[in-house]
């Protein structure tokens, strides 16, 4: 049994992060927040303290990327009583959607979202559950500008700080676990 | 602007549903829950009534189905005090999985979890957002039992009922948003 500290300011999230090596490819140290989604306090605090980094920039909008962004998206909407869009991969919003295309280490992906997602001048705040070098959000972020929004802030629940990944997102960026190295 | 019924037991979370003839495919008509994403008080009482579906069957774990059933779990986790597990398509979940191959109406689909996501006897529920045919659902029971959980019921924010998916299904079946034609 892992104690639960009683202040949850003190709970220290990195213990409920499980390193996974060499996926989705040999090399890579993968950060598995699986262990984290499972232990209820743990959870219910990345909530928490997600929702106090986003209610600062007063979003009128959450936009969560597909699809581990739509776990922080989600509740994060009931806590800050606001509603939510989704970025998706290609093919899978139904109706009109808007895409950008961009570039990966290999070849290419397209992000989506449905064309009347965004009212132009919302104040949005892109989320997702990993920032890494940066490319997702980056593209989301362009997508989301394309659409008439005003990108207020990115956050994530981990960062990987040594990839540097904030230096590519010309906003604002939160994260709760950071890992240096 | 739509009017908010002041009582939320009595808000029609129909009205706030999408229709989008076509999609996927010439002759589907796709039930769009982004528009009830994108109501904020709509989602805080989607949240609200699948939490009391779901409290009745004093579940250990909550799991949701890839993408859209995260909608739900990450939420409801936070509102229940529970933690919860992803059920994934092949290759997304790091670490030592457990799979399920099972018949889609052209071709084959398989849903995976993490071997250690799910501890023996557990009372799991299942979450996604909609109940058509039911057969990702019950591959998603399926794969829960083989991992040793006891499945003790599966939510849904829509059932299309004339579907007839929940008798395909062998637990109990909540949904909150119910199309019977």
């Amino acid at each position: 049994m892992r104690p639960i500290p009683s202040d949850s300011d003190t709970m220290d999230l990195k213990r409920v992060i499980r390193n996974i090596p060499d996926f989705p490819k040999p090399g890579i140290l993968f950060y598995d927040i699986s262990t984290l989604l499972a232990d209820a306090p743990a959870w219910k605090e990345t909530v928490r303290r997600l929702a106090n980094r986003v209610r600062a920039y007063q979003p009128d909008l959450l936009v969560g990327i597909e699809s581990r962004g739509f776990l922080s998206a989600a509740p994060l909407a009931v806590e800050l009583g606001l509603g939510f869009a989704m970025i998706r991969k290609r093919g899978k919003l139904p109706g009109t959607t808007i895409g950008h295309d961009y570039a990966l280490e290999y070849g290419e992906d397209r992000v989506e979202i449905q064309a009347d997602a965004v009212k132009h001048g919302q104040r949005v705040v892109l989320l997702d559950d990993l920032l890494a070098t940066g490319g997702t959000a980056a593209a989301g972020i362009t997508l989301l500008r394309s659409v008439g929004a005003e990108v207020v802030s990115a956050a994530f629940i981990i960062e990987l700080a040594f990839l540097r990944g904030r230096e590519r997102l010309d906003v604002a960026v939160d994260s709760i676990i950071t890992y240096d190295e």
